[in-house]
């Protein structure tokens, strides 16, 4: 299963690629039969895309989605206009996704208004390859770069999975955006000599007072960015913000298998007995949040009321 | 060379290395050759060997120590008898190491008088690998563990060279010592977690103010530390504090191969036009330490004050 083997990864990438997965099931079976004769492995689909990966809340989003869509549909419609009806919205979800990507850069760009060129730091990959394009965090970064507001990018490894040295680096270069690779733990010494101004990460879900769940190691290049009193930003789409859930301390956090840790591609790292422990994610407490950069507007302390009323504002879930 | 390609490493058992590099040298050459003919060669091994690695201030006063020894040679005497005088030198200097590791542990586990068992982080390799045997910071925690203070270690692996993974584990296995391998930047969560009590790490290079140099990460690990009211330690043999630099910022950082970062094993892990920093090394401002665990005492702050009246005291270097 491509993303339970994080062949992809990143919130946004994963709702799309469940909705069209589902989309792509349906045109495994005999168009003129019966939805009654679908329904159950369609079901049973998204149920087991809904136990793939636990953090990211973006799936389970685009799943209700394609829920919601196919619910009014009549038991002896033929599954060739049910097809139809899970395609579209599967499409619609990726089309949305990435203006949404836009506009959250768009509203990223907007919060650096002087002529200083600015350096950012990100962890992970929240770029084109974790969304239906663009990027979140990337997409703040790429707005910022077509601005000219952009000197360069910090781009941090991510351990274990190295996303940052994979992926980030990778679309970067694509982009010729000036930028050059760390390991995860260089960036305080970066700091420490001047040489960041902003952090901006994604986000693998964010609760209702701003906690925000994200790749291993967020939450310490939030502490040295508070410490070194520098700007630290998570750029989002509205459905990575799951609103039911009061505050980080109730994400499930997945835990990954230690040979992402102790092998490279099939070589072992550490001695055969060593033991790791591997949470793929972190939660990073809202305090150590600059802003959450929405495709609406820039949420801010205090974020449980600025949320809470941004959403009824822009009518959002 | 072993020195200068990493198959040696960690700042004591850099010094031991050069020590036995020299005495090795010797009896390369004719030993009934006299002392003013083998010279010239024997003071540019002392300089190809301080040219190999800029931070590690052991290196500089173990061929300090030979240099002094051999001050009084007649230029017509031996070679046989010179390597004589270079080899005790160079046991001495590791007997002395040895013994100081064990001295650095008795002092570190007296800090901890209370019944819990410790939880501790280390980063990077300061064990046995690192010494003439023992180690300063593991020294301390096999002194723990000993002593029956010590629930477990967390080790992080240490990128880019990953001396955690690859050698720290590995001697904590060995010693049955209880161990979990993490990647660096999950420290954080662990300690946000109540997961652990103290930090303890090794170090490369200390100012006259406590300013302390040692591998990349350790930085990081003493901001999340400080973040989290974590008690951090420094454990390290007098041969290691460099009283003539008044702070960290005077501490040369060595800058090593980007391939360290880019590559694991010859395979690449970035394409190849990616770009990469790789300091080896950070400074943790003394104000982030709890305590420099020497050989003769815990230094505490002030640490400029406390560095001074210490060497004073115990008639040190």
């Amino acid at each position: 299963m491509a993303i339970e083997d994080m062949v992809v990864r990143g919130a946004p990438a994963i709702g799309c690629t469940a909705a069209f997965g589902l989309a792509l099931d349906i045109t495994q079976v005999d168009q003129d039969s019966t939805w009654r004769s679908y329904k159950g492995r369609f079901f049973d689909c998204c149920a087991r895309l809904e136990a793939t990966r636990p953090t990211a809340v973006n799936l389970f989003y685009a799943i209700n989605q394609i829920r919601q869509a196919v619910e009014s549909i009549s038991d002896n419609e033929l599954v060739r206009d049910v097809s139809e009806v899970v395609e579209r919205c599967a499409q619609d979800l990726f089309n949305s996704d990435l203006e949404t990507c836009v506009a959250i850069g768009a509203q990223g760009c907007k919060l650096h208004s002087s002529d200083k060129k600015l350096r950012v730091l990100t962890h992970c990959n929240a770029g084109a390859l974790a969304t239906a394009g663009y990027g979140t965090a990337l997409g703040v970064i790429r707005a910022l770069h077509s601005a000219g507001k952009l000197e360069k990018v910090w781009v941090d490894e991510t351990r274990p999975y190295l996303q940052g040295a994979r992926l980030t680096s990778y679309e970067l270069l694509q982009d010729n955006i000036p930028h050059t690779l760390i390991v995860d733990s260089a960036a305080a010494s970066l700091m420490a000599q001047g040489l960041i101004d902003w952090v901006v990460v994604g986000a693998d879900r964010i609760a209702a007072n701003g906690d925000t769940a994200n790749k291993i190691g967020t939450y310490s290049a939030a502490i040295n960015a508070y410490y070194h009193n520098i700007k630290f930003f998570v750029a989002a789409p509205w459905s990575t913000i799951d609103l039911t859930i009061s505050s980080g301390a109730d994400i499930p956090i997945e835990m990954r298998p230690q040979s992402e840790i102790t092998e490279y591609a099939g070589q072992s790292i550490a001695a055969t007995e060593v033991t790791a422990l591997n949470p793929s994610f972190d939660v990073t407490p809202s305090k150590l949040i600059s802003g959450i950069i929405t495709e609406d507007s820039v949420i801010q302390e205090p974020f449980d009321k600025s949320l809470a009323s941004a959403r009824a504002h822009n009518n959002r879930l």
